[in-house]
């Protein structure tokens, strides 16, 4: 199993790259890496070299890159080569924490969709309050979606959640204004009729109030709608941080009390931060791609080459292709 | 002034319902009120009923209820009769905290649009973290939105903004997933030229990520997505309230450090219980229409009684019908 990391996405690149790099290898056996980037940069951050290999490159794609036109024009990139690897077999699956952008064109591009899937969906998976998580796809790699790219992403997402996640008969909820069927706009009334055809466990609508309570392990969506969601999410978490802050610093008293559950609040902000589920999977390409958070640290790249590993190892892409050729062929054998 | 509303709307009516009129009614010397409803459920409630007319019914619209098919057939629910009394003239605008898509029918086929409007937006203040506070429109009103009926979203919102919250030239922002122009789906795209043309202070894209942090006055959005981006800062919020209580219970020194800032958390809890800025209001129609929260306590109904006060005193729909006018003569006149 090989797998080939942009060492130089991210905010952290390349040291917490580097680092998280060598604590995977030395937890996984069978495990290769490639590490794409400026060897001059990589080497000195590399203590331990076994089991990874360097691919030198100078070029690199940055967070202010226009994403497509970036993939285009810097063919040496440390993402667009990384992609090659994968791209002409000489690698298993790829990770970046790089340009979101960029990494979706890269991955169309240079990657590939699997045959039969129309649109790929990113696909984080985010915390819920029990603890189990729950994965919420597409989140912006296509923002005009058509009904028949939300059953793609339901049947990607409930194979990857039993698959990676372990989790049986996963459930598959449509994220909508309300719960009730026959609500929402003109989209997910027309997604609504066709998941109840579709072979995953769909438990109809569910609200955006629900999801971070388990509402459903796998909530398809539209790009934009899903993107919404994503931000909301962090933007209400980061709003509650700072509005938490300010309280415990109001006064000795709360500064005190603050202390005393230093280690629980941590505990809290570690529940939320939702790089200990891995990073997002581009769903739907063929091989896996992954999306690490930009401001990943060596943890969250462990977690996302473990995820990335099992996604490899478990077939995610080949099964994803069964599937939809099946789900194809049924449809139009049923016309 | 008189502002009919619905005693029997919402989980606490018409207990609480009956209590905020009352203390409305004592802090504003010109107000009149007609509450529609049970008047043996009413008038016990009723400790003083200076400036207060009871308009006695007993059918009422439940949550339960299909909104569109409930408003048609129950013709006597205290809902349709209070739309009614603006309707008729008998009051200048009215509020419920009921069944939401009930009193935006109620809001459509009995008070009825301004002319040149499409259609109604609903239009809450969500708290920022200075405590300034955003409109965001529309949540859910329109869920297939066309460009042209956000550009009346922002004209509308702007003039409420502006009137109500005295904010002067208030910041318009259109909710995208992403900052830069040209960002988005095929919607906002073509709502982004329309608004850069638009007689508002148009501040362009604006991410869900940063909406609490006060990034627009103004945020524009379809229904589908601003009901999306509400209902998740109300689950991330809520969410993150059971996390914290958690962590608060989890041992006795966690329990005492909580108990120590008490105060300061329930601060924190009304930073961010937006019924402290009233009511959404139903903006497009021919009178204010607001929709008091479904859980309001006495307090929340003070509030928004307070805000539709302002908004019929300060011409909020007479602005509006001017302005509309004024944008689809000039709309016409270019073509």
């Amino acid at each position: 199993m090989k797998i080939a990391i942009d060492a130089m996405g991210g905010d952290n690149a390349p040291r917490e790259i580097v680092q998280g790099v060598m604590d995977a290898v030395a937890e996984l056996q069978d495990l290769q890496i490639t590490l794409v980037g400026d060897e001059k940069q990589i080497r000195p951050l590399l203590t331990s070299a076994q089991s990874i290999d360097i691919l030198h490159t100078e070029e690199m794609i940055t967070a202010e890159d226009e994403p497509v036109r970036a993939v285009r024009k810097k063919k040496n990139a440390s993402m667009v080569l990384m992609a090659k690897e994968v791209k002409e077999g000489r690698a298993d699956a790829c990770i970046s924490a790089g340009n979101t952008g960029a990494l979706m064109s890269a991955g169309l591009f240079v990657v590939g969709r699997i045959s039969g899937i129309d649109r790929p969906a990113l696909s984080p998976t985010l915390p819920t309050l029990d603890g189990k998580g729950f994965l919420l796809l597409d989140v912006g790699a296509n923002v005009d979606a058509k009904p028949h790219h939300l059953v793609q992403y339901a049947l990607m997402g409930a194979i990857y959640a039993e698959k990676v996640r372990a989790i049986q008969n996963p459930t598959v909820g449509l994220l909508n204004i309300g719960t009730e069927d026959g609500k929402g706009n003109d989209l997910t009334k027309k997604v609504f009729e066709k998941l109840q055809q579709a072979p995953v466990n769909f438990v109809g609508n569910v609200e955006a109030r629900e999801i971070l309570n388990g509402a459903a392990d796998v909530v398809v969506t539209d790009g934009f709608s899903g993107n919404i969601a994503l931000k909301t999410i962090e933007g209400t978490a980061m709003t509650m941080f700072s509005m938490l802050k300010e309280v415990f610093m109001s006064s000795m008293k709360t500064k005190l009390a603050a202390g005393m559950m230093k280690s629980n609040l941590k505990e809290l902000k570690n529940k939320l931060d939702y790089s200990e589920y891995g990073g997002a999977g581009l769903f739907g390409l063929d091989a896996p791609v992954v999306k690490a958070h930009g401001s990943s640290n060596a943890r969250a790249i462990v977690n996302a080459v473990k995820q990335t590993y099992h996604m490899a190892n478990l077939q995610v892409t080949e099964t994803i292709r069964q599937r939809i050729a099946a789900l194809n062929e049924e449809e139009n054998g049923g016309e």
